[in-house]
């Protein structure tokens, strides 16, 4: 593969030439390593930003709809919009949370629009990574805006928070004992709340569950990143397509204060220095990520458990069986 | 030291011996450590335990006082009760959360209290341990409630949930604007939230931040070790002595509940698992951990904040730097 070819390809916005570069930095194989490395480190210099958007929220609850919803609204604004997906589960499933690409009908068949399922991958670690280049690949590729969606298991929100410039979590409507449940940390990640489906007999529905975020985030600690009054709960309807503007507009004050204030360069610088330390960390931790070894792991924690042996006591026993102690 | 002599003193209830056997753990001479190994293995084949109750709140919101009330309020129950502290900043300081013992007059003179500082040492992790084991030291030597006091900082409130059967966080009345930011996950961890100062003129206002918790509380997930209604927002006033037996009774309530379902003997398995992993993997990570490998770090994440290398690359070299790649 002529990675100078290909390069110049993605810089002039070549869909084919992008999908080739996504299949080329999943692959596992070490020379295709270093191709992506070195594509990668040549699409760097070009310094092209777009504005990456993560998006986050349990099954159900309307993100395919949105995206397809809030990509033709930014489409009809004259932007060019590319869909990610980080998906924890997709290696065992085999499947994707972007297969149900019934719900982007109109978008999949927009040329301003680009759609690429999650890498399937056998740890988070991998996923991140994968993600990140692919973000990186379409940024060179001209998008305006990338959506990176991920379903909330795990740490994946945490992933798809830390390679995106605005996070947003989607909620649907819950009263009373339904309140859905806020997972640790969430709230804390949001940069906007939308409540969506706040439609038909479910519109009273959104607007308490609404307030009720608004208020629980009036409650955390004031972030340096943001200005007074945020981050904010609304409502959407992605059915509807109500409320789609709103929240761009509020997604644009946001940006424009970040950017005026520091904020969106600083977020960047922050992130990058994250995942540098992700890396060398999850390397080091790489010795734990075989089947032998997380058998033996398993074993230890039984007995830990059982009271048969102090966690100190076991970790001794592991570290000295990996030679490392 | 005759170790055999020491743990027959420790079951004993013998607190001088208690005092130079977490001596003994807090040391970082490999000998001391061999031998604290041998004193903890033997004194856990009793099996002691006692209600391990961690507590947590920034300062000045009344953890001092409070540890004073109710550790007085236990002891007027017939109840032997020891403090323990963990400070992550106390290597820094030099000194220790638990320092103030002005505001523990009464207990430090009560022979049925134990009253230890924080260990110091150079990180968490170590702290961590030596915490861990002064707990497991407390329970052999027959005392029924170990208090384990911690200022929210960093990760010090993971560190302490995760080796308490029960988790409090104290809270101060705080309105409208100033309401006091729940940090990260937190919210989560917490079995009852204690709002302290609920007297004199603060009431008023402590009865509304407690309000707003209770809502705060009812968004969270319910969580599986809680029974129906739990876990709870309350007013206490440590000064004045009011609410700390209602809280005793919620506490008890969740305690009962939780031995009757299993969570209990759950929770205590699942932190020693949770020890035994974070055993290995701190080891596996104290690569990094030395000036020279830190200051490395430091050069390579500068590199990569000011976008003249990707995050992998700065790991590659890093990686390579330290022979593990
Ligand atoms: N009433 C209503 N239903 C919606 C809305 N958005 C999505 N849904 C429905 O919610 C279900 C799940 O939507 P989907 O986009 O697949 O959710 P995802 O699992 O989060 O991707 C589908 O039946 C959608 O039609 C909305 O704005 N209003
Ligand atoms: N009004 C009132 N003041 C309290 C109460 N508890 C503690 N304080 C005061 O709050 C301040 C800090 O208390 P301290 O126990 O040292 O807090 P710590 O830093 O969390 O250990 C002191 O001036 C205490 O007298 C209480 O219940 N009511
Ligand atoms: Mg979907
Ligand atoms: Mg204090």
């Amino acid at each position: 593969m002529n990675i100078e070819e290909l390069s110049q390809k993605i810089l002039n916005g070549d869909r084919r030439a992008l999908a080739r570069a996504i299949t080329l930095v999943e692959s596992g194989r070490s020379d295709h390593r270093e191709q992506a490395s070195a594509l990668l480190a040549d699409l760097a210099t070009h310094r092209r930003q777009a504005l990456r958007i993560g998006l986050s929220g349990t099954p159900g609850v309307g993100k395919s709809t949105f995206i397809e919803s809030f990509g033709m609204f930014l489409i009809a604004q004259g932007l060019r919009v590319a869909v990610l997906a980080v998906d924890p589960s997709s290696a065992r499933s085999g499947g994707s949370i972007l297969g149900d690409k019934t719900r982007m009908e109109r978008l999949t068949r927009e040329r301003a629009a680009f759609i690429r399922p999650s890498p399937s991958q056998s740890h988070l670690g991998g996923v991140a990574r994968r993600s990140r280049e692919g973000v990186a690949l379409c940024e060179a590729a001209g998008f305006d805006v990338v959506l990176i969606e991920t379903v909330g298991v795990g740490q994946s929100e945490t992933v798809v928070a830390e390679m995106s410039d605005l996070f947003l979590l989607l909620l649907a409507p819950a009263g009373g004992d339904e309140l859905q449940g806020v997972k640790r940390g969430i709230m804390e990640m949001a940069d906007l709340i939308l409540v969506n489906k706040a439609d038909g007999a479910l519109k009273p529905v959104a607007t308490r569950t609404c307030a009720d975020y608004a208020g629980a985030l009036r409650l955390l600690r004031k972030r340096p990143q943001d200005p007074e009054g945020y981050p904010k709960a609304m409502m959407v309807s992605a059915i509807e397509e109500q409320g789609l503007s709103d929240a761009w507009d509020e997604m644009q004050t946001l940006t424009s204060w970040r950017r005026e204030n520091g904020h969106w360069d600083q977020r960047r610088a922050d992130q990058a220095q994250y995942w540098f330390d992700q890396e060398v960390r999850q390397a080091l931790l790489a010795k734990l990520d075989t089947s032998a070894v997380r058998g033996r792991m398993a074993e230890l924690a039984a007995n830990v458990a059982a009271g048969e042996q102090s966690p100190s006591a076991a970790a001794q026993v592991m570290l000295a069986e990996l030679g490392a102690s």
